[in-house]
């Protein structure tokens, strides 16, 4: 990286101590985070099922698309509304936050109104009309690297959103675009680390999208995990065969389960700890 | 590509002809197009005295920045509303028409009362909301290719906007991103070919965002000509090294002026023709 | 590029005039050159027949694989021997100079024999012993660019040969490894305008190797002579249908032949010319 | 990864049960494997007191360069027969396993007489006569990954020497060629579970050369841990500041020692065990 440092709020040598805020009982940043849920909210009996499931794990964050960014316009873009009022009471039941993606200001109103953290999506990176009006809100922003965006240029968008005023920022590594072809993207574990020394800002990492390959979600979760990372994002799903959108890339319910034990245990060894430890072992049991 | 095709009304197969559709005077996608101008209106003096040696030359597109989209939030962002205001005033004093960029929905009404065609960039090649809605104006937008979008993705890009009714779209090449250090981008001549294949939309190329080198705009631009493109844009200033912004970029305005004549000549050979030609001769025997 | 310049003797800063040389009565680095034929030598009547078409059309050089590398050990991997010496034959019927593929130490002392240019692949760009063994023979080196390196490793790749005293080499071009899939490569034109700035070394383009497409040879080839490529290095199959390897990106030879005068014209316009020029024009008369 | 396998010996399909082979006391495959030594053999002192520091920790395999492929042929090219006879007297009486690089056919003799296992560099991934011949000899090969290849090119690689009927190979992915310019390469942790699915053969990941930074090289050995491999190499100079290359991506002697030892407790939980465990907590107790 090149030696000038061209953000500044945004960098460790501004504010040396890592940034944690507080979110439905976990302290981000400092304790491990664990977002989980579909790529889409769909319907009723699937979001509320799924809610159930991970609230049994003692997972506090749910994830879940409303407004969906397809490369296609005659792909299906998402229950809208509809599916942020599902997700809302789906987690109000549960007892989960709401973590869901914002793609225009416009919709600001609504998404504050329904999710606790609003999400920039890789494609919105850099729409910095978007990332001003996010640093005048007083929700957290989980911001996702754009797929072929340096490290240098996602922390220059995470300098917008604070900015504005917000500094509860959550960076998420999410795959970056290469020549290889055996994945849908390459999760660059390497980009934590880097981050990590670079800035305060809490990061987690996004084996689903990073990957796009249901089998390589667990190796990659550790690997995530083990260089540093503050969390994950992973896509889970009742019925993944017939999701209607990335079930390719989403986990079966018991699959995400039995993840979850030896996650705990390596996180142990790094000092650090997931909420859901203590509860997977009686479930484990059954 | 993948034999299937995600895409519709941007495709050749649905629409063998190209499209074609006049503004000032010019037939794009039949006639080349020329645009020129500085990367942003700095103030009533540069914008004037660029747009009118351009008019000069027969130059019937005006280029120029009012909202900006830069990679830092502390660098200089566009003079805006006054600096649409500024370049529509010199365009319509010197008979020219603007291209612009657009950033965001609510500037869309500001937008069309000042410019004519409205360009999409890289950044924002996958702001879906924003496609949408310059899918229902009336006029002209210029797509640019995001820096590390493929093809396919672009034409979908193109699909939003075709799908809600306009079809009035310019395609724009303008540099992908690869591992190459020693250009800003590597401008993707074999864009054109491929697009012109696949898409009935004119496409053009942007031979000054695409290397980010002045020595290169001009052997890039007649490479771009030579495979096919319908015409190109370019980055011109009458002072560069005091440019706000993409100085090193710029062509100096003699050096502009003296690309135009090869170019012609280059342009006569594959049976197209740039409408400056004839203008050109008598300045260069000043 | 980094300000530092790791080569010398490449290098145009220590010799600013172009370097030329004369191979079957073409001045290389002056004279614009086309080389062509097949992907590989498969029998005598498929080379000899190829062979006698290029030369009636005055194309001096004969491009042909006879020790091929390929990505898998068990596809066809050339005639070797046989093949080198049926090009030769063929060549020297028909008046053309043999352009081949040299791949390892042991194998110089035979392609020397057989071929007048010896060819580095872009498997073996960076394979230095190979690179040193040629700097001390007395034939040219065609240097094909790796598909990811950078410019400057091409030229540092240059200046191992030109370190042990030979200075007949003939960079080329031939695609870079990129995320786009519509291509088989990205043909970087604009590596042409680079290296004839950094370097005096006559550069070419392989737009057969450089696309994997049939349909963009032809585009692509103008593109490189329009941005100051020194010559072209061509696939052309009399049967690509049923060539054993590289069918699909191989012309045809009626459509080589009508590519011939455009291109002609074109290179008339920058002041430069092809030697089959006054060849085509009574043939297409026929 | 399209559906078509176009390698065979190399793949699970053909042998599923993982490929194990036993070098120095350690069952490659089975039991972690560390590999730690300089870039290169710079002197006598300098290779006596790293092999001396690495075997006090039980570490079993020595890395260092005597023929070094650089990008320049004016740098430091390595101490070539010299360092060769170092390296193995060192770790003779060290007790050490010599792992170190082939870069050509007509070295092989030497270096299966002086080495244990014979690493094939990143720049070298696709020479294939080097490879075939590796595919004749009784010593293991460890088999970068090429910068810029795809996993189904290094399989295949790797199915040119196990097609020779050598099938002794230790697969090492050692950072990819992207965009990102904040580190030298970016490690590519996701090769390591596509490898592990694709192929029976033994994967290690190399952190040092993998991201340029020592810094880095801590937690991307542990992410590689995590995510399956079989094992690391690892750059460690007692003098990393002097060291005649690669001295910013070396650990200093400290450093590597006090990886250990988290390094063997995320093993244990994943059931792997390193064997220098038992050593390093006496030396850090003095």
């Amino acid at each position: 990286m090149s030696k000038r440092v061209p953000y500044q709020l945004v960098s460790r040598s501004w504010k040396p101590e890592p940034t944690t805020f507080t979110v439905n009982g976990v302290e981000i940043g400092k304790e491990l985070m664990m977002i989980a849920g579909p790529c889409a909210v769909e319907n009723e009996e699937q979001i509320f099922t799924i809610t159930e499931f991970l609230s049994k794990l003692n997972i506090k964050f749910l994830r879940g698309g409303a407004y969906k960014p397809r490369t296609s316009p005659y792909s299906f873009q998402g229950l809208k509304s509809e599916g942020l009022k599902l997700m809302r009471r789906a987690a109000d039941k549960f007892g989960m936050a709401v973590v869901t993606e914002i793609m225009s200001i416009d919709k600001i109103d609504e998404l504050v109104q329904y999710a606790d953290i609003l999400q920039v999506g890789t494609r919105n990176m850099q729409n910095y009309p978007l990332l001003r009006a996010l640093g005048k809100i007083n929700k957290p922003v989980l911001l996702k690297r754009g797929m072929s965006n340096t490290i240098e240029e996602w922390l220059l968008a995470a300098e917008y959103i604070l900015s504005g005023g917000n500094s509860k920022i959550i960076l998420c590594e999410r795959g970056i675009r290469t020549f290889e072809t055996a994945t849908r993207n390459t999760l660059d574990i390497s980009a934590v680390p880097i981050a990590k020394s670079l800035s305060h800002l809490p990061i987690i990492i996004d084996p689903s999208q990073g990957t796009g390959a249901r089998d390589m979600i667990i190796p990659m979760s550790r690997a995530g995990i083990a260089a540093g990372a503050d969390g994950l994002i992973i896509e889970v799903h009742n019925q993944p065969e017939e999701a209607l959108s990335d079930g390719d890339q989403s986990l079966y319910l018991d699959q995400f389960q039995e993840m979850l034990d030896p996650l705990s245990k390596m996180a142990n060894v790094l000092n650090k700890s997931f909420d859901f430890q203590a509860v997977v072992s009686p479930i484990e049991n059954n």
